[in-house]
């Protein structure tokens, strides 16, 4: 039988009428194959295309230095390897969804994404079929989690909750924010990470949002924030954690408590039928009855193959919540040239309410304390 | 004025007739502006774009959230932001090709990149415009450095030819792979690289292609291949290292010898007037003549923004070598399941010949000797 996903993305593709559903992104591809062509995230020059059509054909275009990597660890049997330099990969999907008899059919692509150039050629190449976006179909399907996917997003959360707390108690002034990020680098890729990014921001950079290490120490009284994106079998972390170096101020305590209180009340509501625009204005509303204006336009957002996927947490968005959905939540609040507060764990929703994948081993419920 | 790589880029738009240049991809687009939006590498829904236009024109688009940083860090001074979930960037790039007054012209844009929907909307927005491809003229202006980009280049290649190097001497048998990367990239890290990619390879292993690192120990007599990617301000390097624990046997100094007496071959011809297809050429004969079939279809590639960019060294190319060419040579014979071979180095073109910019530190005109 059919891998689960792939049985779930054409149910999806029928259910909408398509006849046939194309990836191209390395996210969309990447969970429809069940592994990452490497060169898929490295040059954007080979593509790396699925093709689903019907209820039975299934082939997977790849590029020909990646034939065999595919043969060996691709869900789909049918691979066809196409030569970067002499041929279009454009034409081997024109062949593929001709051979599967839907090329006047209704092709669910990844507009949003296929480049001008491959639309262009397929257009020529099939006049009569009828292109639309997937971009829905393939994040509907890809917000609810099966067991396997929550499997890994729990072992790669768990791991980043625990590199996290390590390197908070590791650190001492003096200790630059570039180191920080190596020991945490190491602790990732010791612990069965394939990769990941962190961000480290001390003192007045603890303000700044996207926060690249820098040769700044950590000093005393500086905040410190720490956030961690891990990578494990395709699958991401992204736990964020605040310190303080010392002790906190009371302006700080008194920002922080009001983070973990709106935290709070978004956890009560964190359950199967809650809308993410609900769950966003009743963040907003906690911070801003207390003084606070959110720094950014969401809460959270879901986590699985990316970072950032569906559902994102604010009130742009229309998605209820679902069991086996999951997502992060990230209270934050940055004062420009002072100092930033975040938090940010991973939630499952359960068919009661939720479980925390992460926060378990490094809670950050006060200002973690450093030296 | 303006930075002399927006003269270069604006000069080849007007020779080719075009009306405007427009930019989607990492790569271009961080050429262009002078620096890379953190999150064009790491969102996909989150477009930033560069737009040339005549004489004068000039503007970046980027989301919202990037647009202080792109204010401080970009060559662009107009800098144009939206909301990735109300506005569409294609908007606001019509928007600027209207006021840049080329609405009906000749716009010469990325449409090996640019994500078709985009496409789809700008010919909507300019149903009088003709849209054509970009591809060459950036790859052709981006092939010849500047004395800027020279520079980053040989910074980055100095570090990684000296990491290779001590690397090498600090290997002893028992340790992973993955801990040889781990020590390759504190050292590159150190060394004030922003990002690094290596793969290690040993035993049997030293004999597959793209060769991620794993808890295999390097063991007595095992052939190591060590190939590192250095990322520098947005530059890269590519250096990679054959060695062996212990006494190389006979076989393996015989392949040996012909490797680097093909890149001796090569380097003799490696001058502005020699087309890449002859460097090829030069390069797969003298390997055949003495037995040994290359494994890639390649030489070499060029080096700068991307780590596989024009001039690609290879029968299939046209181009004519030229002073400020960057690019590696790297003979490479794997036999698969038996042991790997690969030695590359990074060289610019001078008007007289070539210099190395990488080899000065870390000769492997011998298997260098692990333990």
């Amino acid at each position: 039988m059919e891998h689960e996903v792939l049985r779930k993305l054409r149910s999806a593709a029928s259910k909408a009428g398509h006849d046939a559903l194309v990836a191209f992104s390395q996210d969309n591809v990447t969970y429809t194959a069940g592994f990452l062509v490497p060169s898929h995230a490295s040059n954007r020059f080979r593509r790396t295309i699925t093709v689903l059509a019907g209820d039975q054909f299934a082939a997977q275009i790849v590029v020909n230095v990646e034939e065999n990597l595919a043969r060996q660890r691709s869900r789909f049997s049918d691979i066809r390897a196409y030569n970067q330099f002499t041929q279009d990969a454009a034409d081997l999907l024109a062949d593929a969804l001709l051979e599967a008899g839907v090329g006047s059919g209704q092709i669910a692509i990844e507009l949003d994404y296929m480049p001008a150039q491959d639309y262009i050629r397929l257009c020529e190449r099939l006049p009569h079929a009828k292109f639309v976006p997937c971009h829905e179909l393939y994040f509907n399907a890809r917000m609810i989690k099966t067991d396997e996917e929550i499997a890994v997003l729990k072992d790669v959360g768990e791991l980043t909750d625990r590199v996290i707390g390590e390197t908070l108690r590791e650190i001492r002034p003096g200790m630059t924010e570039k180191s920080v990020a190596q020991m945490i680098g190491n602790k990732m890729l010791e612990g069965g990470c394939d990769g990941l990014k962190c961000q480290v921001g001390s003192g007045v950079r603890s303000g700044i949002t996207n926060c690249t290490p820098t040769d700044k120490a950590v000093e005393q009284s500086d905040i410190v924030r720490v956030e961690i994106l891990g990578d494990m079998k395709h699958y991401r972390s992204n736990v964020t954690r605040t310190a303080v170096v010392g002790e906190a101020t009371d302006e700080q305590c008194g920002i922080w408590e009001v983070m973990i209180g709106a935290r709070e009340t978004c956890k009560s509501i964190l359950k199967p039928g809650t809308a993410v625009a609900e769950l966003y204005r009743a963040y907003v509303k906690y911070l801003r009855d207390r003084g606070i204006e959110p720094t950014l336009k969401f809460l959270g957002h879901g986590i699985g193959q990316t970072i950032h996927e569906e559902p994102y947490i604010t009130d742009t968005r229309t998605v209820v919540l679902e069991p086996n959905m999951t997502c992060t939540m990230e209270p934050l609040y940055m004062i420009p040239g002072r100092m930033g507060f975040h938090v940010e764990d991973m939630y499952r929703i359960t068919p009661t309410g939720f479980e925390a994948m992460t926060g378990a081993i490094t809670p950050n419920d006060e200002l973690i304390r450093i030296g």
